[in-house]
Protein backbone atom coordinates (compact mmCIF):
# COMPACT_ATOMS: atom_id res chain seq x y z
CA UNK A 1 0.00 0.00 0.00
CA UNK A 2 0.92 3.72 -0.41
CA UNK A 3 2.88 5.30 2.49
CA UNK A 4 1.10 6.81 5.43
CA UNK A 5 0.80 10.51 5.80
CA UNK A 6 1.53 12.44 8.85
CA UNK A 7 -1.44 12.60 10.91
CA UNK A 8 -3.52 9.92 8.18
CA UNK A 9 -5.96 8.85 10.42
CA UNK A 10 -6.63 10.87 14.50
CA UNK A 11 -9.46 10.92 16.50
CA UNK A 12 -12.33 13.89 15.59
CA UNK A 13 -12.34 16.19 18.85
CA UNK A 14 -15.78 17.88 16.98
CA UNK A 15 -17.41 14.81 16.80
CA UNK A 16 -20.15 15.37 19.36
CA UNK A 17 -20.72 11.18 19.92
CA UNK A 18 -17.19 11.32 21.73
CA UNK A 19 -17.47 14.56 24.12
CA UNK A 20 -20.50 15.59 26.66
CA UNK A 21 -21.38 18.93 27.65
CA UNK A 22 -22.22 18.39 31.71
CA UNK A 23 -23.27 21.00 34.19
CA UNK A 24 -21.81 21.39 38.10
CA UNK A 25 -20.21 23.37 40.40
CA UNK A 26 -16.55 24.89 41.04
CA UNK A 27 -14.58 24.86 43.95
CA UNK A 28 -16.16 27.93 44.63
CA UNK A 29 -19.99 26.96 44.65
CA UNK A 30 -20.26 28.67 41.08
CA UNK A 31 -22.21 26.88 38.59
CA UNK A 32 -19.72 25.84 35.27
CA UNK A 33 -20.22 23.72 32.27
CA UNK A 34 -17.29 21.23 31.68
CA UNK A 35 -16.73 18.85 28.45
CA UNK A 36 -16.25 15.28 29.53
CA UNK A 37 -15.47 12.12 27.54
CA UNK A 38 -17.78 9.44 26.86
CA UNK A 39 -17.41 5.75 27.16
CA UNK A 40 -19.80 3.87 25.44
CA UNK A 41 -20.35 -0.50 25.98
CA UNK A 42 -19.57 -2.40 22.73
CA UNK A 43 -20.22 -6.44 22.51
CA UNK A 44 -17.67 -8.22 20.42
CA UNK A 45 -18.34 -11.69 18.85
CA UNK A 46 -15.96 -13.83 16.97
CA UNK A 47 -18.06 -15.71 14.23
CA UNK A 48 -21.48 -17.04 17.00
CA UNK A 49 -18.90 -16.68 19.53
CA UNK A 50 -19.55 -13.94 22.00
CA UNK A 51 -15.91 -12.58 23.61
CA UNK A 52 -16.39 -9.62 25.50
CA UNK A 53 -17.84 -6.36 26.43
CA UNK A 54 -15.15 -3.32 25.96
CA UNK A 55 -15.85 0.27 27.04
CA UNK A 56 -15.15 2.62 24.23
CA UNK A 57 -15.09 6.10 23.01
CA UNK A 58 -17.09 4.50 19.57
CA UNK A 59 -14.95 5.91 17.42
CA UNK A 60 -13.36 2.77 15.03
CA UNK A 61 -15.22 0.38 16.05
CA UNK A 62 -13.97 -2.17 13.17
CA UNK A 63 -10.18 -1.14 14.39
CA UNK A 64 -10.53 -2.15 18.26
CA UNK A 65 -12.83 -5.37 17.54
CA UNK A 66 -9.99 -6.66 15.17
CA UNK A 67 -7.19 -5.50 16.98
CA UNK A 68 -8.54 -6.47 20.08
CA UNK A 69 -8.98 -10.51 18.49
CA UNK A 70 -5.28 -9.69 16.93
CA UNK A 71 -3.80 -8.83 20.19
CA UNK A 72 -5.26 -11.96 22.32
CA UNK A 73 -4.11 -13.94 19.56
CA UNK A 74 -7.73 -15.29 18.65
CA UNK A 75 -7.11 -14.15 15.04
CA UNK A 76 -4.31 -15.48 13.10
CA UNK A 77 -2.24 -14.54 10.20
CA UNK A 78 -4.04 -17.20 8.13
CA UNK A 79 -7.17 -16.46 9.52
CA UNK A 80 -9.05 -14.63 6.45
CA UNK A 81 -11.85 -11.65 7.55
CA UNK A 82 -15.04 -11.98 5.25
CA UNK A 83 -16.76 -9.40 7.62
CA UNK A 84 -17.54 -6.80 10.23
CA UNK A 85 -20.80 -5.96 10.98
CA UNK A 86 -21.42 -3.09 13.38
CA UNK A 87 -24.46 -2.55 14.93
CA UNK A 88 -24.99 1.15 16.25
CA UNK A 89 -27.98 0.51 17.98
CA UNK A 90 -27.66 -2.52 19.87
CA UNK A 91 -23.75 -1.80 20.68
CA UNK A 92 -22.99 -5.06 18.76
CA UNK A 93 -20.18 -5.43 16.46
CA UNK A 94 -19.29 -9.20 15.08
CA UNK A 95 -16.18 -10.61 13.28
CA UNK A 96 -16.57 -13.14 10.86
CA UNK A 97 -13.91 -15.18 9.32
CA UNK A 98 -13.75 -18.11 6.75
CA UNK A 99 -13.51 -20.58 9.06
CA UNK A 100 -14.21 -20.85 12.46
CA UNK A 101 -11.04 -19.80 14.31
CA UNK A 102 -8.59 -21.92 16.17
CA UNK A 103 -9.54 -19.64 18.92
CA UNK A 104 -13.30 -20.53 19.20
CA UNK A 105 -12.31 -24.66 18.73
CA UNK A 106 -9.65 -23.96 21.94
CA UNK A 107 -12.86 -21.70 23.93
CA UNK A 108 -15.25 -24.66 23.36
CA UNK A 109 -12.77 -27.38 24.84
CA UNK A 110 -11.78 -25.08 27.74
CA UNK A 111 -15.37 -24.01 28.48
CA UNK A 112 -16.24 -27.53 29.74
CA UNK A 113 -13.62 -27.68 32.00
CA UNK A 114 -13.17 -24.01 33.96
CA UNK A 115 -15.76 -21.95 32.66
CA UNK A 116 -13.16 -19.22 31.24
CA UNK A 117 -10.68 -19.45 28.69
CA UNK A 118 -8.38 -16.68 29.39
CA UNK A 119 -5.96 -18.85 31.17
CA UNK A 120 -5.56 -20.64 27.78
CA UNK A 121 -5.45 -17.56 25.70
CA UNK A 122 -2.61 -16.14 28.40
CA UNK A 123 -0.41 -19.26 27.89
CA UNK A 124 -0.61 -19.20 24.06
CA UNK A 125 0.41 -15.09 24.59
CA UNK A 126 3.44 -16.23 25.99
CA UNK A 127 4.09 -18.93 23.75
CA UNK A 128 3.95 -16.88 20.15
CA UNK A 129 5.44 -13.50 22.21
CA UNK A 130 8.57 -15.94 22.47
CA UNK A 131 8.96 -16.85 19.32
CA UNK A 132 8.71 -13.28 17.96
CA UNK A 133 11.97 -11.83 16.70
CA UNK A 134 12.13 -7.92 16.56
CA UNK A 135 14.32 -6.22 13.76
CA UNK A 136 17.20 -5.94 15.12
CA UNK A 137 18.39 -2.72 12.48
CA UNK A 138 15.86 -0.68 13.29
CA UNK A 139 17.04 3.04 15.22
CA UNK A 140 15.46 5.74 16.18
CA UNK A 141 17.54 8.86 16.59
CA UNK A 142 17.08 11.12 19.58
CA UNK A 143 16.70 14.19 16.93
CA UNK A 144 13.77 12.15 15.98
CA UNK A 145 12.38 11.38 18.87
CA UNK A 146 12.12 15.03 20.12
CA UNK A 147 9.97 15.99 16.98
CA UNK A 148 8.06 13.30 16.96
CA UNK A 149 6.68 13.91 20.80
CA UNK A 150 6.22 17.34 20.13
CA UNK A 151 3.88 17.09 17.05
CA UNK A 152 2.51 14.32 19.12
CA UNK A 153 1.53 16.42 21.98
CA UNK A 154 1.02 20.05 19.88
CA UNK A 155 -1.70 17.72 17.81
CA UNK A 156 -5.76 18.38 18.27
CA UNK A 157 -7.15 15.75 20.73
CA UNK A 158 -9.52 14.37 23.16
CA UNK A 159 -7.40 14.80 25.29
CA UNK A 160 -6.86 18.93 25.22
CA UNK A 161 -10.49 18.44 24.64
CA UNK A 162 -12.02 16.52 27.55
CA UNK A 163 -9.21 15.03 29.62
CA UNK A 164 -9.69 11.49 30.78
CA UNK A 165 -8.45 9.32 27.99
CA UNK A 166 -5.33 7.83 26.68
CA UNK A 167 -3.38 8.21 23.44
CA UNK A 168 -1.27 5.46 21.31
CA UNK A 169 0.62 6.35 18.08
CA UNK A 170 1.58 4.45 15.39
CA UNK A 171 4.97 6.59 13.66
CA UNK A 172 7.85 6.35 11.79
CA UNK A 173 11.17 8.47 12.14
CA UNK A 174 9.72 11.57 13.33
CA UNK A 175 6.00 11.13 11.65
CA UNK A 176 3.20 10.08 13.53
CA UNK A 177 1.08 8.17 11.34
CA UNK A 178 -1.81 7.02 12.95
CA UNK A 179 -3.06 8.62 16.26
CA UNK A 180 -5.88 7.10 18.45
CA UNK A 181 -7.15 7.68 21.95
CA UNK A 182 -9.78 6.03 24.23
CA UNK A 183 -10.81 5.48 27.34
CA UNK A 184 -8.41 2.79 28.21
CA UNK A 185 -5.22 2.68 27.04
CA UNK A 186 -5.33 -1.23 25.72
CA UNK A 187 -8.46 -0.20 23.36
CA UNK A 188 -6.22 2.49 22.02
CA UNK A 189 -3.27 -0.01 21.23
CA UNK A 190 -6.32 -2.35 19.70
CA UNK A 191 -7.55 0.54 17.64
CA UNK A 192 -4.19 1.10 16.17
CA UNK A 193 -3.42 -3.31 15.95
CA UNK A 194 -6.61 -3.41 14.39
CA UNK A 195 -5.65 -0.62 11.65
CA UNK A 196 -2.55 -2.37 10.45
CA UNK A 197 -4.15 -5.69 10.05
CA UNK A 198 -6.99 -4.19 7.56
CA UNK A 199 -4.40 -2.39 5.97
CA UNK A 200 -1.59 -4.64 6.04
CA UNK A 201 0.75 -2.29 7.60
CA UNK A 202 4.19 -3.85 9.05
CA UNK A 203 5.43 -2.87 11.90
CA UNK A 204 9.21 -3.65 11.42
CA UNK A 205 10.19 -0.14 10.38
CA UNK A 206 7.68 1.32 12.71
CA UNK A 207 7.60 3.31 16.56
CA UNK A 208 5.00 2.95 18.84
CA UNK A 209 4.26 5.78 21.23
CA UNK A 210 2.00 5.43 24.51
CA UNK A 211 0.40 8.21 27.10
CA UNK A 212 0.20 5.38 29.55
CA UNK A 213 2.27 3.18 31.19
CA UNK A 214 4.93 0.89 30.46
CA UNK A 215 3.22 -2.40 31.80
CA UNK A 216 3.80 -6.03 30.52
CA UNK A 217 0.50 -5.70 28.69
CA UNK A 218 1.62 -2.39 26.43
CA UNK A 219 5.04 -4.40 26.28
CA UNK A 220 3.63 -7.79 25.32
CA UNK A 221 1.18 -6.00 22.54
CA UNK A 222 3.96 -3.64 21.17
CA UNK A 223 6.17 -6.95 20.29
CA UNK A 224 2.69 -8.95 19.06
CA UNK A 225 2.94 -6.00 16.59
CA UNK A 226 6.62 -6.74 15.73
CA UNK A 227 7.35 -2.56 16.30
CA UNK A 228 10.81 -3.06 17.56
CA UNK A 229 10.51 0.63 19.89
CA UNK A 230 8.04 1.66 22.14
CA UNK A 231 7.99 5.05 23.88
CA UNK A 232 6.09 6.62 26.61
CA UNK A 233 6.14 9.58 28.65
CA UNK A 234 5.04 8.07 31.63
CA UNK A 235 6.82 5.14 33.87
CA UNK A 236 8.03 1.51 33.89
CA UNK A 237 6.99 -1.27 35.69
CA UNK A 238 9.51 -4.45 36.82
CA UNK A 239 7.79 -7.15 34.38
CA UNK A 240 7.30 -4.93 31.39
CA UNK A 241 11.48 -3.96 31.54
CA UNK A 242 11.83 -7.51 32.36
CA UNK A 243 9.75 -9.00 28.92
CA UNK A 244 11.20 -6.69 27.10
CA UNK A 245 14.30 -7.08 27.59
CA UNK A 246 13.62 -10.13 26.94
CA UNK A 247 11.90 -9.81 23.24
CA UNK A 248 14.71 -7.16 22.77
CA UNK A 249 12.39 -4.26 22.37
CA UNK A 250 13.75 -1.06 22.71
CA UNK A 251 11.77 0.64 25.63
CA UNK A 252 11.84 4.49 26.52
CA UNK A 253 10.22 6.10 29.11
CA UNK A 254 9.30 8.75 31.04
CA UNK A 255 10.12 10.93 27.91
CA UNK A 256 9.22 14.56 28.72
CA UNK A 257 11.06 17.50 27.00
CA UNK A 258 14.60 16.27 26.43
CA UNK A 259 14.48 13.91 29.17
CA UNK A 260 13.78 10.28 29.21
CA UNK A 261 14.65 7.17 30.40
CA UNK A 262 15.60 3.78 28.15
CA UNK A 263 15.80 0.80 30.22
CA UNK A 264 15.95 -1.90 27.18
CA UNK A 265 17.78 -2.12 23.88
CA UNK A 266 19.45 0.70 24.12
CA UNK A 267 21.71 0.08 21.34
CA UNK A 268 18.58 0.93 18.42
CA UNK A 269 18.73 4.75 19.96
CA UNK A 270 21.33 6.76 17.94
CA UNK A 271 22.16 9.72 20.09
CA UNK A 272 22.35 12.90 17.15
CA UNK A 273 20.47 15.84 19.31
CA UNK A 274 22.09 18.41 21.27
CA UNK A 275 19.76 17.42 24.59
CA UNK A 276 20.29 20.80 25.56
CA UNK A 277 18.30 22.79 22.24
CA UNK A 278 15.36 20.21 22.84
CA UNK A 279 12.69 21.93 24.50
CA UNK A 280 11.66 21.21 27.91
CA UNK A 281 7.53 21.00 27.90
CA UNK A 282 6.26 24.43 27.91
CA UNK A 283 2.87 25.23 28.45
CA UNK A 284 0.22 23.99 26.15
CA UNK A 285 3.26 20.93 25.25
CA UNK A 286 2.65 19.34 29.08
CA UNK A 287 0.17 16.98 29.90
CA UNK A 288 -0.71 16.42 34.03
CA UNK A 289 -1.25 13.21 33.75
CA UNK A 290 -4.48 11.54 31.89
CA UNK A 291 -6.33 14.55 32.93
CA UNK A 292 -6.63 18.52 32.78
CA UNK A 293 -7.01 20.81 35.54
CA UNK B 1 -14.52 -2.13 66.45
CA UNK B 2 -12.34 0.65 67.60
CA UNK B 3 -12.25 4.02 65.73
CA UNK B 4 -9.19 3.23 62.36
CA UNK B 5 -6.26 5.79 63.11
CA UNK B 6 -4.93 8.10 60.68
CA UNK B 7 -3.29 6.24 57.99
CA UNK B 8 -3.70 2.71 59.82
CA UNK B 9 -3.32 0.97 56.68
CA UNK B 10 -0.31 2.17 54.01
CA UNK B 11 1.80 0.76 51.59
CA UNK B 12 4.91 0.19 52.47
CA UNK B 13 7.95 2.09 50.27
CA UNK B 14 10.80 0.38 52.15
CA UNK B 15 9.27 -3.39 50.96
CA UNK B 16 11.98 -4.91 48.61
CA UNK B 17 9.62 -6.96 47.32
CA UNK B 18 7.30 -4.08 45.86
CA UNK B 19 10.32 -2.23 43.99
CA UNK B 20 12.91 -3.00 42.32
CA UNK B 21 16.06 -1.43 40.97
CA UNK B 22 17.43 -1.54 37.51
CA UNK B 23 19.56 0.12 34.75
CA UNK B 24 19.74 1.54 31.79
CA UNK B 25 20.73 5.00 29.61
CA UNK B 26 19.05 8.17 29.89
CA UNK B 27 18.70 11.29 27.25
CA UNK B 28 22.41 11.61 27.09
CA UNK B 29 23.70 8.37 26.71
CA UNK B 30 24.95 7.82 30.30
CA UNK B 31 24.35 4.94 32.57
CA UNK B 32 21.55 5.41 35.24
CA UNK B 33 19.93 3.47 37.70
CA UNK B 34 15.78 3.38 37.87
CA UNK B 35 13.16 2.34 40.69
CA UNK B 36 10.75 0.80 39.16
CA UNK B 37 7.05 -0.39 40.16
CA UNK B 38 6.95 -4.68 40.65
CA UNK B 39 4.08 -6.24 39.29
CA UNK B 40 3.32 -10.33 39.70
CA UNK B 41 0.38 -12.60 38.95
CA UNK B 42 -2.03 -13.89 41.50
CA UNK B 43 -4.17 -16.17 39.94
CA UNK B 44 -7.89 -16.39 42.63
CA UNK B 45 -9.93 -19.40 42.96
CA UNK B 46 -13.14 -19.10 45.38
CA UNK B 47 -13.44 -22.08 46.70
CA UNK B 48 -12.88 -24.72 43.90
CA UNK B 49 -13.82 -21.70 40.95
CA UNK B 50 -10.92 -20.69 39.46
CA UNK B 51 -11.91 -17.25 39.23
CA UNK B 52 -9.02 -14.60 37.36
CA UNK B 53 -5.31 -13.79 37.36
CA UNK B 54 -4.58 -10.64 38.59
CA UNK B 55 -1.58 -8.31 37.76
CA UNK B 56 -0.77 -6.36 41.55
CA UNK B 57 2.24 -5.03 43.12
CA UNK B 58 1.80 -8.24 45.69
CA UNK B 59 1.31 -6.45 48.78
CA UNK B 60 -2.22 -7.25 51.18
CA UNK B 61 -3.15 -10.43 48.71
CA UNK B 62 -5.53 -11.63 50.93
CA UNK B 63 -7.56 -7.97 50.59
CA UNK B 64 -7.00 -7.71 46.75
CA UNK B 65 -8.33 -11.71 46.78
CA UNK B 66 -11.94 -10.96 48.96
CA UNK B 67 -12.11 -7.44 47.71
CA UNK B 68 -12.40 -8.64 44.27
CA UNK B 69 -15.21 -11.17 44.69
CA UNK B 70 -16.88 -8.58 46.71
CA UNK B 71 -16.58 -5.95 44.47
CA UNK B 72 -17.34 -7.74 41.66
CA UNK B 73 -20.64 -9.17 43.67
CA UNK B 74 -19.29 -12.99 43.45
CA UNK B 75 -18.98 -12.51 47.27
CA UNK B 76 -22.16 -11.37 49.33
CA UNK B 77 -23.05 -10.15 52.26
CA UNK B 78 -24.46 -13.14 53.96
CA UNK B 79 -21.27 -16.07 52.37
CA UNK B 80 -19.59 -16.45 55.01
CA UNK B 81 -15.46 -17.24 55.03
CA UNK B 82 -14.29 -19.73 56.40
CA UNK B 83 -10.69 -19.19 55.13
CA UNK B 84 -8.28 -17.43 53.16
CA UNK B 85 -4.91 -19.56 51.76
CA UNK B 86 -1.87 -17.24 49.83
CA UNK B 87 0.54 -19.14 48.49
CA UNK B 88 3.41 -16.88 47.31
CA UNK B 89 5.28 -19.37 46.10
CA UNK B 90 2.80 -20.33 43.21
CA UNK B 91 1.02 -17.07 42.91
CA UNK B 92 -2.39 -18.19 44.21
CA UNK B 93 -4.67 -17.03 46.34
CA UNK B 94 -7.68 -19.69 47.67
CA UNK B 95 -10.94 -17.87 49.14
CA UNK B 96 -13.33 -20.55 51.13
CA UNK B 97 -16.99 -20.08 51.71
CA UNK B 98 -18.98 -21.96 53.93
CA UNK B 99 -21.55 -22.85 51.45
CA UNK B 100 -20.82 -22.80 47.29
CA UNK B 101 -21.66 -19.41 46.70
CA UNK B 102 -24.51 -18.27 44.60
CA UNK B 103 -21.84 -17.44 42.21
CA UNK B 104 -20.07 -20.34 41.40
CA UNK B 105 -23.61 -21.72 40.42
CA UNK B 106 -24.24 -19.10 37.92
CA UNK B 107 -20.91 -19.64 36.53
CA UNK B 108 -21.17 -23.31 36.18
CA UNK B 109 -24.33 -22.71 34.29
CA UNK B 110 -23.67 -20.20 32.61
CA UNK B 111 -20.83 -21.80 30.85
CA UNK B 112 -22.62 -24.57 29.38
CA UNK B 113 -24.21 -21.75 26.83
CA UNK B 114 -21.42 -19.34 26.41
CA UNK B 115 -18.19 -20.21 27.83
CA UNK B 116 -17.55 -16.99 30.26
CA UNK B 117 -19.90 -15.47 32.56
CA UNK B 118 -18.35 -11.97 32.88
CA UNK B 119 -21.93 -10.83 31.28
CA UNK B 120 -23.99 -12.37 33.22
CA UNK B 121 -21.84 -11.15 36.43
CA UNK B 122 -22.22 -7.51 34.61
CA UNK B 123 -25.98 -7.29 34.74
CA UNK B 124 -26.42 -8.56 38.65
CA UNK B 125 -23.78 -5.87 39.61
CA UNK B 126 -26.21 -3.12 37.98
CA UNK B 127 -29.02 -4.87 39.39
CA UNK B 128 -27.30 -4.44 42.71
CA UNK B 129 -26.12 -0.82 41.96
CA UNK B 130 -29.88 -0.01 41.34
CA UNK B 131 -30.90 -0.81 44.83
CA UNK B 132 -28.25 0.83 46.79
CA UNK B 133 -29.51 3.80 48.78
CA UNK B 134 -26.31 6.16 50.00
CA UNK B 135 -26.97 7.91 52.66
CA UNK B 136 -28.07 11.69 52.28
CA UNK B 137 -27.21 13.37 55.19
CA UNK B 138 -22.95 12.48 55.28
CA UNK B 139 -21.47 15.82 54.19
CA UNK B 140 -17.87 17.40 53.04
CA UNK B 141 -16.67 20.31 54.11
CA UNK B 142 -14.06 21.97 51.46
CA UNK B 143 -11.91 22.74 54.69
CA UNK B 144 -11.79 19.03 54.97
CA UNK B 145 -11.20 18.60 51.39
CA UNK B 146 -8.36 20.76 51.15
CA UNK B 147 -6.60 19.04 54.47
CA UNK B 148 -7.35 15.88 53.28
CA UNK B 149 -5.56 15.88 50.12
CA UNK B 150 -2.89 17.62 51.17
CA UNK B 151 -1.96 14.90 53.77
CA UNK B 152 -2.55 11.99 50.60
CA UNK B 153 0.17 13.92 48.77
CA UNK B 154 2.36 14.82 51.34
CA UNK B 155 2.27 10.80 52.64
CA UNK B 156 5.41 8.61 51.74
CA UNK B 157 4.09 6.53 48.84
CA UNK B 158 5.49 3.85 46.24
CA UNK B 159 4.46 6.51 43.86
CA UNK B 160 6.86 9.11 45.05
CA UNK B 161 9.77 5.94 44.92
CA UNK B 162 9.15 4.46 41.73
CA UNK B 163 6.27 6.11 40.15
CA UNK B 164 3.73 4.35 37.12
CA UNK B 165 1.32 3.53 39.86
CA UNK B 166 -2.32 4.59 41.60
CA UNK B 167 -3.60 5.48 44.99
CA UNK B 168 -6.66 4.87 46.50
CA UNK B 169 -7.81 5.98 50.07
CA UNK B 170 -11.00 5.43 52.86
CA UNK B 171 -11.08 8.48 54.57
CA UNK B 172 -13.29 10.31 56.95
CA UNK B 173 -13.96 13.80 57.42
CA UNK B 174 -9.80 15.12 56.74
CA UNK B 175 -8.66 11.88 57.66
CA UNK B 176 -6.83 9.50 54.99
CA UNK B 177 -7.48 5.43 57.27
CA UNK B 178 -6.60 2.99 54.74
CA UNK B 179 -4.56 3.76 51.45
CA UNK B 180 -3.74 1.06 49.02
CA UNK B 181 -1.89 1.42 45.76
CA UNK B 182 -1.37 -0.95 43.06
CA UNK B 183 -0.48 -1.06 39.21
CA UNK B 184 -4.19 -1.00 38.60
CA UNK B 185 -6.41 1.38 40.03
CA UNK B 186 -9.14 -1.64 40.61
CA UNK B 187 -6.91 -3.20 42.47
CA UNK B 188 -6.11 -0.53 44.67
CA UNK B 189 -9.92 -0.11 45.14
CA UNK B 190 -10.45 -3.82 45.90
CA UNK B 191 -7.94 -3.99 48.32
CA UNK B 192 -10.14 -1.21 50.45
CA UNK B 193 -12.96 -2.95 49.42
CA UNK B 194 -11.72 -6.15 51.30
CA UNK B 195 -10.14 -4.71 54.22
CA UNK B 196 -13.91 -2.81 54.66
CA UNK B 197 -15.48 -6.32 54.57
CA UNK B 198 -12.91 -8.42 56.48
CA UNK B 199 -13.21 -5.63 59.57
CA UNK B 200 -16.64 -5.39 59.13
CA UNK B 201 -15.76 -0.74 57.99
CA UNK B 202 -19.20 0.44 56.93
CA UNK B 203 -19.30 3.12 53.75
CA UNK B 204 -21.56 5.46 54.80
CA UNK B 205 -19.54 8.05 56.70
CA UNK B 206 -16.89 7.67 54.59
CA UNK B 207 -14.89 9.62 51.94
CA UNK B 208 -13.56 7.51 48.85
CA UNK B 209 -10.15 9.51 47.08
CA UNK B 210 -8.61 8.19 44.01
CA UNK B 211 -5.79 9.16 41.68
CA UNK B 212 -7.54 7.60 39.26
CA UNK B 213 -10.28 8.86 36.88
CA UNK B 214 -14.08 8.74 37.37
CA UNK B 215 -14.91 6.12 35.17
CA UNK B 216 -18.04 4.50 35.45
CA UNK B 217 -16.17 1.50 36.56
CA UNK B 218 -14.66 3.56 39.73
CA UNK B 219 -18.37 4.99 40.36
CA UNK B 220 -19.91 1.50 40.36
CA UNK B 221 -17.41 0.30 42.53
CA UNK B 222 -17.92 3.51 45.29
CA UNK B 223 -21.18 2.83 45.39
CA UNK B 224 -21.11 -1.00 46.08
CA UNK B 225 -18.69 -0.28 49.06
CA UNK B 226 -22.08 2.65 50.17
CA UNK B 227 -19.32 5.23 50.41
CA UNK B 228 -20.90 8.27 49.37
CA UNK B 229 -18.51 10.65 48.26
CA UNK B 230 -15.60 10.28 45.73
CA UNK B 231 -13.34 12.55 45.08
CA UNK B 232 -10.17 12.37 42.16
CA UNK B 233 -7.33 14.42 41.01
CA UNK B 234 -8.24 13.30 37.37
CA UNK B 235 -11.07 13.81 35.32
CA UNK B 236 -14.31 12.29 34.49
CA UNK B 237 -16.16 10.28 31.67
CA UNK B 238 -19.58 10.78 30.37
CA UNK B 239 -20.89 7.93 31.92
CA UNK B 240 -19.36 7.66 35.46
CA UNK B 241 -21.06 11.05 36.36
CA UNK B 242 -24.50 9.69 34.48
CA UNK B 243 -24.06 6.46 36.76
CA UNK B 244 -23.11 9.20 39.92
CA UNK B 245 -26.14 11.06 39.10
CA UNK B 246 -28.28 8.01 39.24
CA UNK B 247 -26.92 6.75 42.76
CA UNK B 248 -26.69 10.14 43.88
CA UNK B 249 -23.00 9.71 44.43
CA UNK B 250 -21.01 13.01 45.31
CA UNK B 251 -18.53 13.38 42.48
CA UNK B 252 -16.04 15.28 42.73
CA UNK B 253 -13.20 15.51 40.21
CA UNK B 254 -10.03 18.01 38.55
CA UNK B 255 -8.98 18.71 43.17
CA UNK B 256 -6.03 19.65 42.55
CA UNK B 257 -4.68 22.70 44.65
CA UNK B 258 -8.03 24.62 45.75
CA UNK B 259 -9.52 23.85 42.65
CA UNK B 260 -11.95 21.01 41.76
CA UNK B 261 -14.88 20.28 40.09
CA UNK B 262 -18.53 18.39 41.64
CA UNK B 263 -20.75 17.34 38.90
CA UNK B 264 -22.68 15.03 41.12
CA UNK B 265 -24.66 15.31 44.53
CA UNK B 266 -23.33 18.82 44.87
CA UNK B 267 -25.34 19.74 47.58
CA UNK B 268 -23.27 17.37 50.30
CA UNK B 269 -20.92 19.96 49.96
CA UNK B 270 -20.02 22.66 52.33
CA UNK B 271 -18.51 25.68 51.32
CA UNK B 272 -16.29 26.52 54.89
CA UNK B 273 -13.17 27.46 53.34
CA UNK B 274 -11.24 30.68 52.01
CA UNK B 275 -10.50 28.83 48.42
CA UNK B 276 -7.90 32.17 48.32
CA UNK B 277 -6.02 30.12 51.57
CA UNK B 278 -5.98 27.19 49.88
CA UNK B 279 -2.47 26.69 48.25
CA UNK B 280 -2.43 25.84 45.02
CA UNK B 281 0.34 22.87 44.34
CA UNK B 282 3.75 23.49 44.89
CA UNK B 283 6.75 21.09 44.76
CA UNK B 284 6.56 17.80 46.33
CA UNK B 285 2.67 17.97 46.56
CA UNK B 286 2.30 17.78 42.54
CA UNK B 287 1.64 14.53 40.97
CA UNK B 288 2.05 14.80 37.62
CA UNK B 289 -0.03 11.86 36.23
CA UNK B 290 0.36 8.01 37.24
CA UNK B 291 4.48 8.46 36.89
CA UNK B 292 7.39 11.33 37.73
CA UNK B 293 9.86 12.73 35.34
Amino acid sequence: MAKLKEFAVTPDPDDHRLVERVTGIDHEGNEVTATVTVERPLTLYLNAQEIVTMMTIGDYPEYLAVGYLVNQNMLLADDEITGIDYEEDIETIVVRTEHQSDFEDKLKKKTLTSGCAMGTVFGDLMEKFDEIELPASTRIRTSDLYRLVKKINMAPSLYLEAGAIHGCVLAEDDQPLIYMEDVGRHNAVDKIAGYMRINGISGDDKIFYTTGRLTSEMVIKTVQMSIPILISRSGFTAWGVELARQADLTLIGRARGKRFLALSGERRIEFDADADVASDEPGRQSRKGANRA
